[in-house]
């Protein structure tokens, strides 16, 4: 693979060039005015595919946005196949307002991309992509047998993903998932995830009086929404950061004491944490240390709150609606569907008669536990340490990547976490970015670990 | 004066088209992008001052908007002199999706007249401008001393407008301030406001880490500054509606069994109230029946609450600010500025040191308590009485009219407040309008007034 190898290093320029017009493109799925990119930049994922030397190259339309597909399945039948996953969609953007750059308009800065979807997941896409296109170019074959499935729905929840897989089972079949969405540990550190936490996102509406009031002439009469709100969000959390829902806990899996001394051995620094945050005092649950609490533990955020006057000045109005979105994370093995029903039962309980309440579940993802001593998992620890000349962690991750169980249960395949970002690149917040050393280093690292998947018999 | 009552039985209709110009200026005081639209609402009422005869008529500039005067002097020194007081800039219109028609595009219905502005506080202001007109046009004299003082700080505090009296005092001497900014008892039952609440409204904002987070990677590690804000504001009164602050019941004035007793007498029914706001049940402070909590006991309410993602769709983000308006109504003999000390105190010290918290007061009134008994208080009974064949009632009000305080202070003069306008209004939300009968009566009603003014000694 040298040839290959010397090949990337000399084509550094144009990955990122080909990467920052991926970049521009604003694919954000949730956004109904956004549909077209979304589409344009699934066309550009395709085109992409195509110019690596990939075969059978498609876009599959779905109920909601498309999913690229593309293979190269000439390694043979005494070789693996594995199936590559990642998303070309990208979260929002606002508050757009504290973004140093405009997040479509890619700039480099410190060796860093800055651009919403950079390592969220549009730079760890075509990691893959350049490192197929650099084999095929210099090696003509491939080690392994490759699928790609790069889909546009992941940040709202893959939910036309799972019929896809369903109906192209056959196609799809696959000895391993590979997907690189997550973090590394740190700079230089690189690290394999074998935990996900899942996901419950719901959204709570109360409605008070019919119409917005004075707060004059009302107030003290009639339930105000805002102020209930505040009091049913406030009684799902204890200041102990413990989840008060009845049951919440039931099926929580206990980390096991291998597991809590393994945490207790990453290099984790409080003081760097809480500067790189800027905050005073952490905050997490009872009894656990910072890694368990951000990775291994269940939490509850409000993601997002409203209600009456946001605007500049003094609107005495005593509002007839308020809302907040409440997400909770989930670990093995609670199930985000019986969390729901925990969740609304609960808060339709603490919402008082002078309101009416309505709970959607707007988003739900399984947590996830994948086997550390697969033959491919081997191979990954191999390649990046070959790659990154440091020994690897094996780390759980805090958010979720819904599809892993999905790859599971529908393809029966353990799925192989090799991330290149690293937690400090703000995804889903303002000034997203993804550092350029990870980027070319993690092209040589999917190499060597195509050519190990390759020594696989 | 029954020329000058015929007279405006046949000027309805120009009285009518005259208050559209009026409403059709969008004078909203707290929003920057409006100040040109205020200063033209201003010309507008000098305008006017001067078709109804009025002299002196004057804009007066000030560090925020201007404040117009006018007065009629020629009654003679045996005659009283009043000082009627009004406003002509409106609350903003949001949420403006929730209104039937545009704002500032007045449409009659039902012989009510849609727009912002229409009860408080143009149409009311506009009763006195053309009771004025038709006397001086019909009697060629006012029966008293009349001095014009309409402002367009109202809504924002009127912050300016002492200094303007304190400079002023001379020229604004008079012997009663009268007022119409409050409303009747109910639909042809016509009421003197003699108690009104003050008001002390305040900007909660907190910081959690520096910038949004995603909830996955950081959730269960740093506080939500989101559930933060919750846990304070829940913190703020209990569940029976008794405000929490400690010492913030301290300077409440009680009620006397006689006031008590007037209390229970008031033509009140539940039923029609929570028909009216489609609520199932009402929320107020335990020991007190509805029309206390709605005028005469202090309040707390969230005014309107922000922070994080409130887009539709799922986005998994753990914001770094969070915000709330809250504001407390205030009784006889709370200080407002006391209760902010109380307020910034009690919040700062419930604030996790997890946050930073930053509390900006926006916004201070003094409740108020007018004497019932004056010569003029009696006069106004009397023309209520003529002009709606009813026997008045004395009540409270809900609101605030900071100025009321501020008269007596500077110009020593009691207010009457005779109000035209009715709860069911929307004043302050979408969809504000104002009886049209209400508007024709009052302007009988001033004219009465003023004559029964002019029997004064």
């Amino acid at each position: 693979m040298d040839k290959t190898i010397k090949y990337i290093n000399e084509n550094k320029k144009r990955y990122l060039s080909e990467l920052e017009e991926f970049l521009k493109i604003p694919s954000i799925s949730t956004n109904p005015e956004n549909a077209d990119d979304v589409k344009r930049c699934a066309s550009f994922v395709s085109d992409k595919m195509n110019e690596a030397g990939l075969e059978n190259v498609k876009i599959y339309e779905t109920k909601g946005h498309p999913v690229v597909y593309g293979d190269w399945l000439k390694a043979g039948d005494d070789k693996i196949t594995i199936l590559i996953y990642g998303h070309y969609d990208v979260q929002p953007v606002d508050p757009i307002n504290l973004w140093t750059n405009p997040p479509f308009e890619p700039i480099i800065k410190n060796n860093k991309i800055y651009a919403r979807g950079a390592t969220d997941d549009k730079g760890q896409v075509y990691i893959h992509l350049k490192s197929i296109e650099a084999i095929l170019k210099n090696e003509s074959k491939l080690p392994v047998n490759v699928k790609f499935v790069i889909e546009g729905e992941e940040e709202i929840g893959s939910e036309h993903l799972t019929p896809f897989l369903e109906k192209y089972k056959d196609m799809l079949k696959c000895d391993y998932v590979v997907v690189s969405d997550t973090a590394m540990y740190g700079e230089g550190q690189p690290a394999i995830t074998y935990g996900l936490r899942g996901l419950s996102y719901n959204e709570i509406l109360l409605t008070g009086p019919n119409r917005d009031l004075h707060s004059g002439s009302f107030g003290g009469t009639v339930e105000n929404p805002l102020n209930a709100l505040c009091n049913i969000i406030s009684k799902l959390k204890d200041e102990k950061g413990k989840i008060l829902i009845p049951g919440f806990y039931d099926d929580v899996k206990p980390l096991s004491d291998k597991e809590r001394e393994e945490f207790k051995k990453l290099p984790y620094d409080e003081t760097v944490y809480k500067s790189d945050l800027e905050v005073d005092e952490l905050f997490g649950e009872e009894g656990y240390i910072n890694e368990e609490r951000r990775t291994a533990r269940p939490t509850l955020d409000v993601n997002g709150i409203w209600g009456g006057f946001q605007g500049e000045g003094a609107k005495t109005v005593l509002p007839s609606k308020a809302g907040a979105k409440v997400s909770m994370r989930l670990v093995p093995n609670q199930d985000p569907d019986k969390i729901d029903k925990l969740f609304t039962d609960f808060v339709t309980k603490l919402a008082p008669k002078s309101v009416k309440v309505e709970i959607k579940n707007l988003h739900n993802a399984k947590p996830a536990i994948t086997p550390i001593d697969s033959p491919a998992m081997n191979c990954a620890v191999e390649a990046l340490k070959k790659a990154y000349g440091k020994d690897v962690l094996f780390t759980r991750e805090g958010g979720s990547i819904p599809i892993v169980n999905t790859f599971q249960e529908i393809l029966n395949a353990p799925t192989v976490l090799i991330g290149f970002g690293l937690h400090t690149e703000n995804a889903h917040s303002p000034d997203e970015h993804f550092d350029l050393t990870n980027y070319y280093t993690g092209i040589e690292s999917i190499t060597y670990f195509l050519e190990e998947l390759g020594k696989i018999k």
